[in-house]
């Protein structure tokens, strides 16, 4: 099968990849669509130290499983896999497990790839009208709605997202889903017109004062989108950090011990409410997509999606 | 009267400086006890770049106040004067109002006097039964509460305070009030002695692995203890920041987002629940007294609270 796969810190592209048997409890999935995630890049920059194949957005078709009512299903798919017999695994689910894999970033191929493997466990149906190129979209969307599960996010807080890039914009439009009024916060000022027109206030990040807002959620994953974003939350606010942090980071801490700040990390989410905000069509994705690439052109994709500015690049088989 | 003052980061005593007059609102207190704070040690090397009399912890005698029934009464006092005209004023307290003094550390002179002002309204009598070398201890045995007014500390839970130093091991005690176990981490071995005659767990750092308490409370300030605290800290679990980072830190940020831990940053807690510790005699101070002096040889008592491993110094007029 085709299969984009990362080693020794390089991208590669096969046409003629051994294609992997399910083992028990687990399905076999063939790709429909799949998405660049910036995780995706950093591993192709060594984050994580994965080799194999890369993704972990994807919709596919179950071409094998354990239940057979499975099969020729349209699903996406959980990318935590735990031991399930952990306490974590029991009192919280696989995303915390100590010996999880996930998909495509930490020991379990990913779905770059003509068939990927998930346990049946890990599956979720897309409802028929969501089209694969925005089913593609449901973990990211999960991702964005873990912020939800953590914190109280209050109507009438003021809240903003340091980084308008692919997950700042999902993260934007659900902080924007009860009424809050969100402001996309970027660096340059062409960032800033795609949030404009997905409906979200938009600033500058030297327009906003120290202790602007109540609640910051951290998408930049740099050092200096972390500083802004510590400056710039208020006393007793919520820091929300969304992006991981490759290497070591500098800053000044005393504001958040003096200030009290609630700093919250913030990773997988929910797949259930993400395929029904999907299906509501409450979140715009269309706006969303940059460009679609087929698996052999994946290289290039790859390059197109590390581009500043660039907004999600999908794959297909 | 007497002052312990600091200047251009220097120490100084004074015999003969001005007694300062109390303005509207506000109440004039005799010093009868004070005691020296890492805070303050920090301040004379330069944090939060305060000039003026020190200190913050004390207790003495009203022996002015606009409301006449407060003269003669033994008090603690509440070190945030904020403006009381601001919404952080109105909905929160004066702890977090942008134009706040503190008592010693921010644009208002401090306890390590004679004499000492503060509004009436910070007041509170201490009852007769808790000593003043006890009464003194209100204002970080709050500061230990504080956290139990900003996250639940479950009686199950396995907790760390990272630092068994004078702040540290008032937050064990606090911590280990509803039957949670609490293992105070230390640096060196007999650091560890005064813990353990608390009656807490104790242990050296690297003791420890990794993801081994539900809930790590950082009271080193130092970068060390704080790559400790984070390493120790369990999936989902929260890490309270509870002694101020003077400077830049670097850490590597990415388990904070992995692991989805909450920070807590923890400043200024409650005096009354504090005061009925206090009486109710739930936490054991006296162990905690390293040793008493005369303003006049303040400098001397400073010097000693300086050294590593040294329990509270206490300061009398």
């Amino acid at each position: 099968m085709q299969a984009l796969l990362v080693k020794d810190g390089k991208i590669f592209y096969e046409r003629d990849f051994p294609k992997a048997e399910p083992g028990p409890g687990e399905a076999l999935i063939r790709l429909l669509q799949a998405g660049i995630c910036s995780t995706d890049i950093e591993i192709v920059k060594g984050y994580a130290a994965f080799e194999g194949i890369l993704g972990h957005e994807f919709v596919g078709i179950v071409e094998h499983a354990p239940d057979k009512s499975w099969v020729g299903k349209r699903v996406v798919g959980g990318i935590n896999l735990g031991c399930s017999s952990c306490h974590v695994c029991h009192s919280h689910g696989p995303e915390h497990c100590p010996q999880r894999t996930v998909l495509g970033i930490i020991g379990h191929d990913g779905a770059f790839a003509d068939y990927l493997i998930l346990p049946q466990e890990n599956l979720l149906i897309v409802p028929d009208d969501v089209p694969n190129t925005l089913a593609v979209f449901t973990e990211p969307l999960a991702a964005a709605l873990r912020i939800r599960e953590q914190i109280m996010v209050a109507p009438s807080m003021a809240a903003a997202v340091v980084g308008p890039g692919r997950l700042g914009l999902l993260i934007g439009q659900v902080l924007a889903l009860a009424g809050t009024q969100v402001t996309m916060i970027g660096r340059r000022k062409e960032s800033l017109d795609l949030p404009a027109r997905l409906g979200l206030n938009t600033g500058l990040v030297d327009d906003f004062p120290d202790d602007a807002f109540d609640l910051v959620v951290e998408a930049t994953g740099n050092q200096a989108g972390l500083i802004n974003s510590l400056r710039m939350v208020r006393p007793l606010g919520t820091l929300v950090l969304k992006s991981t942090f490759a290497g070591s980071t500098t800053l000044d801490l005393s504001k958040l011990v003096v200030a009290e700040i609630n700093v919250v990390g913030s990773r997988c989410g929910p797949f259930e409410p993400a395929l029904r905000l999907l299906a509501s069509q409450a979140i715009n994705l269309e706006l969303m997509i940059e460009a679609e690439y087929p698996l052999s052109n994946g290289i290039k994709a790859f390059e197109h999606a590390s581009s500043p500015g660039v907004r999600k690049v999908l794959l297909r088989p």
